[in-house]
């Protein structure tokens, strides 16, 4: 069955392509305000290619912000499972634009890549999907499963108004599992499907000293600078072997299996520092760069600032320190537990001199795990191995997506991370772009693997 | 001798406060490009002024920058001796401008201060040098002693060019002592003479971690965040009891002696609490923040930045940390030793997994000190109480004055720091004021003391 579809595919790869260069070329940039229009134009988009697909109940939902784009299949009949597909249409801003080789909503070939925003990241992997439904219904004239669609205008500001949906909407967004490509593969042609995700949680710190900046000369020696105060505190979070030293951070860690530890070690990477430019890596005592990265919480200073900033000198003693720290968590851990601790080691750590002021982080998430043998993962990482032709790696990555973690508490269902991009795909950055023999060969996954079910 | 010269000061007091407002509504910003003809035209009032009295040599010797208003009086003759007048006309921006109560250079008297930039530093207080002169060759014929000006234009920018002219026309500026008027009564109508400052030095850090921000959870457990490196490093100089500890950095402390402490002690002083609002004062164990800002060593922090500074989260690990840091010295202490002390503490403690670059503060200065009871000194404080009619105090500064050090240094002799400001001041701040019984009575300081001579 796949294969009628997938010959469709290929025989019609030249048009699907065009259509989704039509999709790129809209400017859907979420946060900026003057591209508004734009967002809506990219729903409107996808409200129309499902409509043309002849897919129910297709309806771009409105938010307090941009609208979430959802539709329904339920032909394959009470019998065949249901798939809830998430995917994003709305992109990053393209800053520095100088620093584009092409157009980056005029999608250009070069070199087997797709280059434009959102060509990865998530418009083309997003559209991919409902390509593989056309070939089906063009050649089976059904689908193999019930789907329901949830395509998102607000993932790159924080998917701020699906978290509400999702809690306001239950039973409409419900199905049997869920399937989500925003993601990538551990190296290009390397089949990869990630198993779990980090959480998240975070705080940022102020301490104020003096109410305003203070001459280093009439004050220093009777006030707390809170730099340095700052700097204590921080030191004080984790040591130099890179062992979080807040009290009872690791209390509800689930540790690594060795089983875990060997596939990680095996597992395809960056090259860290040729990547980054940096001397070494440094990780966790007792763990290797990779296993800390992919399985083992972190606790990051994002940004650190106070007093002068500008060439030369300023001696001052400023009035404020502030830093915004962000933890990425593991299974077991729970994000609020771990804020209270970041919240009272503060409390307890912090200088004698200073005001000290903590705001918690809104958005936070639990880490995700699936078990990579679930009979989804596995039907999952066999088609994914069919189409490249390679055995299919199972990973743990360091970054979280709050979906996942929303969707894993509103539905306890499993969720399938099946994404097809690159390493090289620059993401978020100048010159995104995206293989064409990706979109190929994802494509022929998704269809391997709507057969499977 | 000195009552027709105080008499005169008296007698033509509105006619003199006018010309100093006259010499206050020049706009004399040395920082502001845009103020460069008005720097100018400030150099020229006083050069005009020193021509009215009949000063020998007067001089705009021009700089790389601004100009240097240069004159003698050599007429008391060789038995005299000849003090030279430090002053600097240039004075600092006035932003915000919108917290002014009157227009910064339109002088304005309220509650017998005058309003405006430079009343207090340094214009008012290098006027009242040249009025007092004019009252002497006015009614007298000459002065007591012969004098040489050197009133800068590029104070407030760090008197970048005065250094080698000092080095170049080093016989041009020679003198028997130096008088300085640009700092500040301990308390209003409180006689005060500085017997020492600080000296200064400084460093700059910056720790390269990876090339370019990189995503937190992809990143975070291989590569050392510079912030967190940063923090470990500000916090190995310094513990929590303010004790600096930088290697070797106390080795060649001059120790306070009892009397200094107990002279401390009793000096009157701003409540730092009260006045900067902080929870509580904190100083080096074992000393007061009297003590510890007047006659011990400090280190700052007065800039710290890195990564994100924008509102909300942004989940990267920084490229790079930057440090700032400056110290005030203590006599004994030689700035180099102790710039390259820190140098090397930066070489030994940052950790491993960045790049470390450390950039030399240029501008440092040894600490100044000059014994109470030198006979200069003396007849300066016999002169002050005398005029404001209570006994002086004798204090060390926490600041630095860098022209102090240079002077000590080409000419070692005695530098007296006779200055007239008060803590109301609000030097460098909006509503800059200065009081106008304070430019009296220290007329008549000045004038009592050149007759003590």
């Amino acid at each position: 069955m796949s294969e009628q579809a997938i010959a469709y595919l290929k025989e019609n790869q030249e048009a699907l392509l065009q259509k989704l260069y039509d999709f790129l070329a809209i400017p859907s940039v979420s946060t900026d305000p003057a591209h508004k229009e734009d967002v809506q134009r990219a729903a409107d988009f996808l409200t129309g290619y499902l409509n043309e697909l002849g897919f129910e109940n297709v309806e771009k939902m409105e938010t307090k912000g941009h609208p979430l784009v959802f539709a329904e299949y339920t032909e394959a009949g009470p019998e065949a499972p249901t798939v809830l597909l998430y995917g994003h249409y709305d992109v990053q801003p393209v800053d520095p634009i100088d620093l584009w080789d092409s157009e980056p909503f005029q999608a250009e070939v070069r070199d087997g890549r797709i280059y434009a925003r959102g060509s990865s990241d998530d418009k083309g992997q997003t559209f991919m999907h409902l390509a593989v439904f056309e070939a089906f219904l063009k050649t089976e004239g059904k689908l193999p499963m019930n789907v329901k669609v949830c395509i998102e205008g607000e993932e790159e500001i924080g998917s701020e108004n699906l978290y509400e949906l999702l809690q306001d909407k239950k039973e409409q967004f419900q199905a049997d599992f869920a399937v989500i490509s925003d993601s990538g593969m551990a190296e290009k042609n390397q089949p990869t499907i990630l198993y779990g995700l980090k959480g998240f949680t975070g705080i940022e710190i102020t301490l104020t000293g003096p109410d305003h900046d203070l001459h280093s000369g009439m004050y220093g020696g009777a006030v707390r600078n809170p730099l340095m105060a700052m700097s204590h505190l921080l030191a004080s979070m984790k040591d130099e072997k890179e062992v979080i030293t807040i009290d009872g951070f690791y209390d509800d860690v689930e540790d690594l299996t060795s089983a875990e530890r060997e596939l990680m070690e095996k597992a395809p990477g960056e090259d860290f520092v040729k990547a980054t430019n940096i001397p070494e890596t440094v990780s966790e005592k007792g763990y290797t760069a990779k296993e800390h990265t992919m399985g083992r919480p972190t606790l990051e200073v994002n940004g650190l600032f106070g007093g002068y900033q500008g060439d030369g000198t300023k001696t001052i003693i400023p009035s404020t320190a502030t830093a915004k720290i962000t933890c990425r968590l593991v299974p077991g851990q729970d994000p609020q537990d771990i804020q209270e601790k970041l919240v009272n080691h503060v409390q307890k750590f912090a200088p004698s001199g200073v005001h000290v002021h903590v705001e918690k982080e809104k958005l936070s998430a639990k880490a995700y795990k699936v078990e990579p043998d679930h009979p989804l993962i596995k039907k999952a990482a066999k088609s994914y191995s069919k189409a490249f032709g390679k055995e299919t790696v199972f990973l743990r990555m360091g970054g979280s997506i709050p979906v996942v973690e929303w969707l894993e508490a509103a539905y306890q269902y499993p969720i399938v991370l099946l994404g097809f991009g690159t390493p090289e795909d620059r993401l978020h950055s100048p010159n995104e772009s995206f293989p064409v023999d990706s979109f190929q060969k994802g494509m022929e996954t998704l269809a391997y693997y709507w057969n499977e079910l």
